[in-house]
């Protein structure tokens, strides 16, 4: 009887998975004299950009849950949360600390990106929360609708103030066409994000880096006073083969105290292209391209007992994207950008991934027009 | 020979087992004017309050480690210890970062706790030490008697001081009653704990919060010299079925530098009663409640393929508790405060529980007169 | 089919290993007039000195990586890197954050070291960048080369200035003697290392405790312009069965902006013998002596059944070190120390360590001559 006990109490036991990734960037920038003036100087910088410990599991087959932290400088708590699944009406039910349910480009977990860094000034990153969202690896749309605590995620998960930060979040994507014989190798991608958010301290600001974390930040609107703001993101994607075509358009409306509504877009456009033949696959749970690209020879280099040199090429990707933040409002001057990025990308194995990424961006601010900013940078990615 | 030797090295390594636990709390506030001059605003908050990551294990049968971090706020040392057992004489001895063995609450496991937290403003948390202590789990007594470094527990585990800042702290516990045939549903304990305490800063403060981690400080006596000063702590529980009853009292003696002799004191008594018919579990080895709820029926909620919807409820869990602080002593004036929990507890699982709290306090200090504050706090709390 | 693909993806999948080592220390020190007048007051102290989260692993049979981090004062990130295996010519690539290749002592992992700490004060710590090396457990030479950021280890491993601070570091080793037959308990190592450092902030400074990590720095240059440093090792080893005498020899030559080159010394010579009879094993694979003591005998002390006390004794180690720091150049005074340790290391099983140290310090600087700083220092030490 105690057996079966033990054993019962086996069955209820969550199993625990250990994970990780660690990624490893270096940038060197180049600028003329009206980006000097605007950001100061860009100096080359190397760091380990993430690393991050990953615990995850399940509990009686309808409870998920994920504990992520980075430690690449002190603790960062990441996803933090529980997930139930199998709910009538909802399907899924997550509570933690967790990406808001917006933008495709927030969605795809930072491994899986085309580039090096997401775009948007707009995204909005981990806050704790509650969710209702589908997880249904065979439907052709996806929906997450959440209430969160507007914090700021860089800190700890942690928000005291009598003035509720409140914010409405919601996402909902579909798949018109979707070609399940090739398991996705083509499809088409729409989807519509949206949030309100309530600002407890009346404070808001906005302010985008050139695609890189290295760089100083070269818009922003500086701290300004309102009340609430409203985002709305639409999406669309294009895939066909090795082949993928991705856009966003992301506006933010700021209920300030002194302009009334003002209003801030970004948008970015890219394409990639797997010129090994892999592809990208899309992830029909989340609504995104969340799946690593498997190449069908692995890289190696070794000598064989015979002296000769053997080697496997791995997978290779180029792509371009097109990038403009326009964080002016009628009343407020955060400046204007625009950007090109050009990227290789070499998939040595399916969870090593070298880099290599220029980045051309032009930006006009109330200091300078034209500031130039030039960045080479590389990433060297691993995941366990 | 070198399979054997493999072997043999294999079966010298530790094991090591890794887990976590995760806390999700939110606390809402209502005072009167006169805890609002007492305390000060007492603002609504949402927290992750504990985030656990926690690796343990054992060697040659007669050892065995513990390495907990809380990473919910930067890193803190949790326990860190290693374990001897199977000694002659004393059974077990401990050397490493561990509670002191004082007070059952202390040592019962916060995951077990029958409220969200603690009520002693005179619990010693972790300090670095050496302890000797039984282990045995079908003994109706239990002991712990240990050597400290009387360390700030937040902090990092370091003390550095030419004075010394010794704690000799014990507990003895016994059990007049256990009725083996139902493995311990019906039980006496009885406890005796004490500890002495010098102070190599000459430095002591006393204070408490209601019952709630996201409220301030309700009774403080500040900073106040003393060259030492000593802990009795006395405990008795009775449990019958799914009803449990479990009261504490400390005394701290104060040898003050400036008036001789302070004392003050905590007790707290509480009830709970498992209305779904579960017991909360006695454990021998460390004389208190530290074992999980199973529920006789997890909790689910989901649509059946004919379309009905099936649930199971879960273990439900009510509890009253009623605290009392006084931090008055003839010569220093920390305040008094009694205080009236209402707690109901749902057991979703052995592992996952959802805790709604109703804290009534009323506090006297130098300030004001029956300081009212209430607290609405919530839980979610998952272990893995 | 998608059994086999299941399949393919697993044997793809990273390995995943997880280890810690906990480090307990406890230091007494004693003083006369003039350590006193150098250093300040030497407190005795305890501390949790290490307490380490390890996860490794490897990946394709040529891929390894490692991800250590310390967590005993917020998280510090030590290894973090993936090592490439079965390269044409070079072995092995190494890229991440780690150990430069340059002395025996500092490659040896401190659970392995003979005496609590090391000696240098030219250790070059753990720092981002690449590396060629050798990694064969069969040769009877190791080498190793590599390209660094001159970062401060302290911090996280991130590095940004437009001025470089490249170093250049390698090493090389060799064994003359090597008894295959007794799996080298009979050997000589030679050793030769060095590293080029440019500094691009200009400041320089070197600076040593008496291998006491709880002790003040007793020799210290302070910060003094220098464009470049040079550094140069020699390192010679003799293992005879349980004796193993070591030594080593720094010489740090700074390229300084105001005096020209100045130089600055380091030795230590040391030998220890295992009274059990066991054996310090030498690393092929490192060019160390990076292996644990595997007791003969694990300590234990239990009564058996019929009443009587049975003990096991582990194995001990005995072990005296010679030491001198020379940091007085023509022109900079950074002090002058040498040092006698004596220890005496109880391995209680492979993976667990008790030390008992005795350092005696004499140091002559600007400030006095003859300042006797000794230390009594203990560590309890764990590793899983």
């Amino acid at each position: 009887a105690s057996v079966d006990k033990a054993d019962a109490k086996a069955a209820l036991k969550p199993s625990v998975n250990i994970g990780g990734r660690l990624f490893f960037d270096s940038a060197l920038f180049s600028q003329n004299q009206a980006s000097f003036a605007q950001v100061g100087d860009a100096e080359n910088a190397t760091k380990l950009r993430w690393a991050w410990i990953e615990l995850k599991g399940s509990m009686l087959e309808n409870v998920d849950y994920r504990f992520w932290v980075d430690v690449s400088n002190n603790v960062n708590i990441l996803d933090a949360y529980l997930d139930f699944h199998d709910l009538p009406y909802f399907q899924n039910f997550r509570i933690g600390h967790f990406f808001e349910p917006f933008s495709m480009q927030q969605l795809t977990p930072n491994k899986y990106l085309t580039f090096m860094e997401r775009s948007s000034p707009f995204n909005l990153g981990r806050d704790l929360g509650l969710m209702l969202h589908s997880d249904n690896a065979n439907a052709n749309w996806t929906y997450g609708a959440g209430l969160f605590m507007n914090e700021d995620s860089a800190r700890p998960p942690f928000y005291q103030n009598d003035e509720d930060s409140l914010a409405v979040t919601g996402r909902f994507t579909c798949l018109p066409w979707y070609d399940e014989a090739s398991d996705g190798r083509g499809l088409i991608h729409l989807g519509l994000g949206g949030s309100y958010r309530h600002l407890a301290d009346q404070t808001l600001r906005f302010r985008n880096r050139p695609d890189a974390a290295l760089a100083p930040y070269i818009v922003d609107t500086g701290n300004f006073a309102a009340d609430n703001y409203s985002l709305i993101g639409l999406e669309a994607a294009y895939a066909y083969g090795s082949f993928i075509m991705q856009t966003e358009y992301h506006r933010a409306a700021a209920d300030t105290l002194s302009f009334g509504n003002e209003y801030f877009d970004h948008y970015y456009i890219q394409a990639s292209y797997v010129l090994t033949g892999e592809n990208r696959a899309y992830n029909r749970r989340s609504g995104s391209f969340s799946n690593r690209i498997v190449p069908y020879e692995n890289f190696f280099r070794v000598r064989t007992e015979d002296g000769r040199i053997c080697r496997g090429r791995g997978a290779w990707e180029i792509a371009y994207r097109y990038a403009h933040d326009d964080l002016n409002s009628d009343n407020i001057l955060g400046g204007r950008d625009y950007r090109h990025l050009f990227s290789l990308n070499w998939y040595l194995s399916p969870y090593t991934r070298a880099m290599f990424e220029y980045n051309y961006t032009n930006t006009d601010d109330t200091t300078a027009s034209n500031g130039l900013l030039h960045v080479f940078q590389m990433r060297m990615q691993f995941e366990f």
